[in-house]
């Protein structure tokens, strides 16, 4: 495959959708939807998780109801398998915890004309404070 | 190729020799080594760059002398295709600018029996401060 030239849309796009579902309680375990059974792969505050079904465990995990979310930059590059490498810095606020900087890598591949997420990692920067 | 099983201990070390080298203003230019001639992307601060010869000539564009860094996380996770993605967390200082967060991405893909970096996304977050 090549590279995708739609790669810098993907990127927003799916960085849009996935956000609006993680940030709704209601929707939040439907996000197992983007991950393959065993070849994606989540480091999640450093804690290293493989495959949908355990993905899902750790989804149900998270009971924060309410989410308060700023992107502050959404940096893609296109792979050569016609795959997209997605950057997000932001900014969230979890209920009543206080708010941190953070950042989320995730490697999307091309899967039937559409795309399953093959890798995710998130951390919290709590360090963000000078 | 497979899933490389040193995976965290190829991160690390990638993350410490670059570091080592992009701190030293006199081994700087040297990290386009680490590149390919045409198959590597880097996104510096927004700015999309592709191959060896625009990331030379982006690295000698780097004029600070001195470098304060301080790495807060180093995530690794394993590719199928035996490559490794590396997401950095730290915080760093160059000459009199203020300190601040930074992310970087790194996307490793083996070549001959080493690593070639394909993928290279930096950010300060400069709205790290709450």
């Amino acid at each position: 495959m090549a590279l995708n030239p739609q790669y810098e849309d993907i990127g927003k796009g799916f960085v849009q959708q996935y956000y609006a579902m993680f940030d709704d309680p209601n929707q939040r375990n439907a996000l197992v939807n983007f991950y393959n059974a065993d070849q994606s792969f989540m480091t999640f505050e450093g804690q290293q998780i493989q495959g949908a079904p355990k993905i899902l465990e750790k989804l149900q995990s998270l009971t924060f109801q309410k989410i308060s979310r700023i992107i502050t930059a959404v940096d893609s590059q296109p792979t050569f398998d016609g795959g997209v490498l997605v950057s997000v810095l932001g900014r969230l606020q979890c209920d009543d915890d206080p708010p941190h900087a953070y950042s989320q890598t995730f490697v999307l591949k091309p899967l039937g004309g559409s795309f399953f997420c093959a890798h995710d990692i998130f951390r919290l920067n709590i360090h963000d404070t000078a």
